[in-house]
């Protein structure tokens, strides 16, 4: 059966995912790149940007999770870039160049419909208003029998938790106070009794929490 | 040197640090027992309220650092009981029975003051309404050289982190979604920068983070 999953979502103390004030500098916004440090130190991260070396802890066994199985990513528009509102041109391809990570379609939820996007080794952007649930079934009919990847950002990961769609949530607590963005758990009220949950803290100082069910 | 230091405050994912709607009955409000589950099934506190048995593992080692060493506890008032406004009679001696675990003097911070009430076993309850730092000023002064504690609740160790009173807090954040409640990292963004800071999940499923100066 295929599962949905989230891998290697990063929250703060404070229950932000997302720092506030993004724009075309700062995909996080101010929170920069405190949220996601714990990632960049890992292999995979340095392989999927060319780099050498990389940690091979934990945080490295829970960052090459992201992959493996998947055939569909969903993200909301806020992770493709950093525009609001109608797009005035289209020449945005998102944040990761000609050749993006994902190498499968990746569905972007927005209300402002525009062409698919092909880019290089595999990744494909299609752009999508449906609700939660009709995104779904569309991806998994996408994925080819392989699992379905929420990508994020805190709102998509939100509505997808408020609906009851996520299989699978790899959060990862960093122990930051944020102080403002865009908070993940607002809404989700007692969402551990849906899940077994398992925790492990790592040496970078964050800790990985799985959410199975 | 004498420390001002905070032990064994549990945070729920979202942030919140006591369950809203408290009352008489429901002293952590809607959360009931869920912040401090892991608390309870330690030796420390199976000691502290005269039963036998209780973990001895990593958090009790925790635990029991709260006792040694303090000689004075600062608590708000909510932490105290459940009423709140002017008090309708001083029957409230606190939850903790005639003789509370605490064995040293405790300030209650209100702006509504009654008589010091003395317990059994070296407890003396006093109410101030001075702020944070008047307040440990006379509470380190009543210390005799010991540490203080930082007893609580939520708002209690927020204000006592926004005027940067605190050397030591032990936050217990416990992998659940509390929704309301009382929030402890408001106004506190950037809070890191001022501390080191460690992590460590345990089999409860907690994750002990410690913030040292």
């Amino acid at each position: 059966m295929s599962l949905v999953r989230v891998h290697n979502f990063s929250v703060s103390l404070d229950g932000f995912s997302a720092g506030a004030d993004q724009s075309g500098e700062a995909p996080f916004g101010h929170a920069g790149q405190r949220l996601v440090r714990w990632f960049m130190g890992t292999r995979s991260f340095h392989v999927t940007t060319g780099q050498e070396g990389g940690s091979t802890g934990i945080d490295d066994a829970f960052a090459r999770n992201w992959g493996p199985g998947i055939g569909v990513e969903i993200m909301g528009r806020n992770k493709f870039g950093p525009q609001r509102g109608p797009w005035t041109n289209e020449e945005w391809k998102g944040w990761w160049g000609e050749e993006p990570p994902f190498h499968t379609p990746v569905f972007v939820l927005t209300h402002h419909l525009r062409p698919s996007i092909e880019m290089k080794g595999g990744t494909t952007f299609r752009f999508t208003d449906a609700r939660p649930a009709q995104a779904l079934a569309a991806a998994k009919e996408a994925a080819g029998g392989l699992d379905v990847r929420i990508g994020g950002g805190p709102a998509t990961v939100r509505q997808f938790l408020a609906a009851d769609l996520i299989d699978h949530l790899h959060v990862v607590i960093v122990p930051i106070v944020l102080g403002r963005g865009e908070r993940v758990w607002d809404g989700l009220e007692e969402l551990e009794q849906r899940f077994d949950v398992e925790a492990v803290s790592t040496p970078s100082g964050v800790t990985h929490l799985t959410f199975t069910r």
